[in-house]
């Protein structure tokens, strides 16, 4: 079962709500003896962070990390890591106007539905605050997989705006606040978030990550595939509606002639001409680069007033105030690349617990 | 762990190859006191079979599911279930060709780096006949969800060709070989595919599911949403490349105001005017209709040389001849709705373990 | 997997060293709606509290417990409950003398064995002192069983000296600092230990738990039965080495006829003549009394010096001097029955879960 | 979730009913290339099949192993391996007597309760029947560990009557038919159980398990130790009412001193002068000798009349007749060995997953 935890070996169990004292996250089953201190940590979350730009919401956390356990002199010691984050942004506000009417969108009426009440402050334990709590996590699974790994990430689309893949370039990603691989669309991105912001709107966006270095052979077929993993993963973000792999939905479209991607040897080497197979065949990595896209929805906190019901069964309206993300999608894209992480580090260990 | 086992209350655990002697899988924690029989599940697994209509595969294999255990005097014990399906259709076929050389877009490969061999015959585990004991553990789990819950699966799109869904029908799906709501998609889809079959082609697809009656609060936030759980599910299905729920990637190009669902109580009632949400916030059920879409690739068994390396290291290529559907996502229409069923049951389950 | 978790639909995940800044759990899976405050946990833990009598440890330890999610205006909210201790008493010692020698009986060696280095500051991970936080989940899994369900335990043998059972008298239990239901015993015992004390040494003893008002029908045969899981539980504890249910290893000695427990119809209920089935019958509770019994071995931090090795692969000598219980077992009740009290509450949940 | 599974990266899931028409195990996680065939399984199961003297029940099962999955070219594939027994001496009996009164001390009664009805012909699921699939497992868990582990079993007490450890020897357990390592108690034990049967009683037993040349380091603590898993496995065996490990329950009379095991070096290797702890400290392997002990109770099928209810909630009266044996220790053994085997192939891949 596995309602807050995620991974087998490499295995992370979340708790924490929004507003109170704190979040974290107990991080079993790493390896013995990796160096390992906040300082490897934080930077990941800092990245995260809220309030770095105006195209996110200004709600100001540190989230400062703190290891309480599983670290001696350094080291990881292949006991839990507790990674904890206090909550210090929780000024007292009036949350009477979400406290008894359902947001749209939000998953404040499913809470109550299935909890039969639900801590509404800041959105409890469904707010995106929980996913500082896996970037933190992220950050111990790429010290697993080591430096030939790496994991990047970036914004594809914003609203109806691509990127143009010719422009693409990685370096470009941390040039602009927007993560984004193609300055042309960085600029343009800009200007359309503006003014969603100006209109009190909000937009959707579409995230890529991309993991360079993974060995072939990773993935335990049939349930235990990696992209079935990467799948549960990404979906299990805060307003992904969509995942897809290599090709993904575009492969429908596709003959097999177009799609298959043929093999040749190189310097002694199989490799591929072409990668619609996003890295992963039958579930298992084919040592290409393993490509995961996502959508996420535009947040349903917008200025323009809604229908909604209130929690006595009334007809009502309501209007979102406060501090909110134009596009929640910008900060998704380390939440992308920890989740990547986290998977591949859980099944290097798969992999060799059954292989040897 | 997981690796050849879905589901938590609701579980099963599938095994066998291709061309062995039968396939099948382990149902556990069915409920006891439920009438069942093999013409319960029959009726599903024929639905599936091949060699239906000339747009499937003509491999013949009559999938006669036996239940070997859990049913006594017609109903079941709440003890595992198991449920085989003899292979009847292993001809005598050469495999000299796969066996040392590996499909391009098949697992052939991958199964080889991972395991150091493989089971070549028919592809051995990575053949899709392993979805048969999926959809005879999708009728157990339709039994534990009663008629209330309805579940509908639609080809909704082959190759380029989508569906007008203002001719949609669902009645019309099993008026034709194609699993089509469309009757006008339908005959353009069968003149695409016979030019597709006669090319010795192959096209990808994308399938739609929906889940009628399902109660709202379903879903364990945060690691067992329902959304994640069904991404999953649809993602481990052969072939698949990508899952969306709801308003899916399309989410990402609205805006806040179009996207979020507004709410309105009716005759009592909890209500939504739209259903971009696909029946799912924050990983709980709201009510609405449950809708899942998944992307199926085409297959990579095509008449067109392609190029690819052997066993040994050497650039050659191949041609997969033998029986092969045109289409693969026609026949994943009764299988993504037994996954559906599936992580329903297995939820419904848990939802009453914690809620009481 | 679980490495540092136990239970399914009722899950802990424990963290934490002896001398790191906290130790904690995360608790998940309780049913929503449930009032819970500190105030309900911490009583138990000041009965497991060392320093409360000359027999136990001297280490001075609040045991705080603060909750830090999961519960909003009172009441559990169905999300993971964070519960945490601070360490307060991590004196300053000199840990030279275990840092690289074993210490014969104690998982030093194991520790050192398994993951290349231990943080051997009083006994980390292995430290008895992770037990707290089982105690704290205990207290929440007794709320989830209700008032109907009375878990009780007590001290049966405290190195040779069994209790006389027609002296048993729960009320006793807390009239002496030993967990003795039989106050001549408890008398009998004080002096065993204090010259168990004076010599520097230590002693075993044999715990018993009973739970009473179990419904009957829990456990979930054949790899989740209550007895399987309650041996699992109890094993976990450090120090156990032996666990048995009802008439437990005497069975071996009895006839069929002594040994099976006659049934007979008591105002319309059944009811059985005896309970040498421990209330449990092919893994299924029988609405009997559950009872457990373990056995705990004599710590090995003794004042006389025992042959070792060191870290290094050289022969020597150690003494642990030191704060330590002359016997262990003494603390291991509170701790036997909160290991009961998660193990039912986990089936509760497992049972209506299946069950409906 | 385990209702019918038990380990997890070497996980066995049992399915079937005593008088169904067969009974079976999924074996999943088995590494690949591993030489396999039913002659490697066979053996195991001949060794506990009943009907081989006349202290073992006379019921005449073949219990012929086959494999349907798993294995390509006599070799593991790493696919989950289907094995498969068929019933063949269900004979037409009458059942009248058990279908509608509880045999004391069997699980007729706790199944009703939980599940409503039961499967009643010779036990249905709480049929002894299934330990023949732990066997077959168990074999291939051997396979998995190597010649370096041996693991062998005893019995050695049957009623009151147990060996002299100055007259054990492993070569006498095959000599007799009672598993016994003492050639005199065997003797003195055939006497007993003759008159036993001739009563038509039945009488307990303790066996023993050994597993030698286990390495140390394996386990994961907390709740992964290899006590708390051995102790589980053993427990899930039919009859089992108790478990211990190393000095067991004798540990709790013993003194520090006397207890803990001293340690020193020998040819540069780490050794121990004593083994009280049977090969676990801390929940991990020390390196030496895994010592389990499990106490089983007797039958409560005899032919004395017991008092018993029915199913209406009538007082009635009971006796057993038919084919059983009169002490189910002697049959234990086999299982026990394999419970040991599956639970130590478990834990090398685990060990193996975090540590690499």
């Amino acid at each position: 079962m596995s309602h807050n935890t995620f991974g087998h070996l490499f295995r992370v169990t979340t708790w924490g709500e929004s507003h109170g004292p704190a979040i974290g996250c107990v991080v079993d089953g790493t390896p013995p003896g990796i160096p390992l201190s906040e300082a490897d940590i934080q930077p990941w979350l800092d990245l995260r962070r809220p309030g770095q730009s105006r195209f996110t919401t200004q709600r100001k956390e540190s989230d400062t990390v703190k290891i309480l356990s599983g670290v001696f002199e350094g080291k990881t010691t292949g006991t839990p890591i507790q990674l904890q984050i206090e909550n210090t942004d929780q000024r007292g506000r009036d949350y009477d106007d979400i406290k008894d009417k359902y947001r749209p969108g939000h998953a404040d009426y499913t809470y109550d539905v299935k909890y039969g009440f639900r801590d509404y402050r800041g959105g409890g334990r469904q707010s995106a605050r929980e996913t500082a709590t896996r970037v933190a996590a992220g950050a111990i699974a790429r010290k697993i997989l080591g430096d030939d790994v790496v994991i990047r990430g970036a914004l594809i689309q914003v609203g109806p705006h691509e990127v143009d893949r010719n422009n693409w370039d990685w370096d470009e990603v941390s040039n602009n606040p927007l993560w984004c691989p193609d300055a042309h669309a960085a600029k343009q991105w800009e200007e359309f978030l503006d003014q969603v912001r100006k209109d009190g709107s909000s937009t959707g966006a579409i995230i890529e990550i991309v993991a360079s270095g993974v060995t072939a052979g990773l993935g335990a077929p049939i349930y235990g595939k990696l992209d079935g993993d990467l799948a549960a993963a990404m979906m299990s973000i805060n307003a992904v509606k969509g995942v897809e792999i290599g090709a993904g939905f575009q492969a429908a479209t596709l003959s097999g002639e177009e799609n298959s991607d043929e093999m040749r040897m190189e310097n002694g080497n199989v490799t591929f001409i072409s990668n619609n197979a996003g890295g992963i065949l039958g579930g298992i990595s084919t040592g290409q680069d393993v490509i995961v896209r996502f959508a996420v929805k535009p947040t349903s906190s917008i200025l323009t007033p809604r229908k909604t019901v209130t929690k006595a069964g009334e007809n009502d309206e309501i209007v979102t105030k406060g501090r909110h993300d134009p596009c929640v999608g910008i900060r998704a894209v380390p939440i992308g690349e920890a989740m990547m992480a986290c998977v591949l580090a859980d099944h290097v260990m798969r992999h060799r617990g059954q292989m040897g």
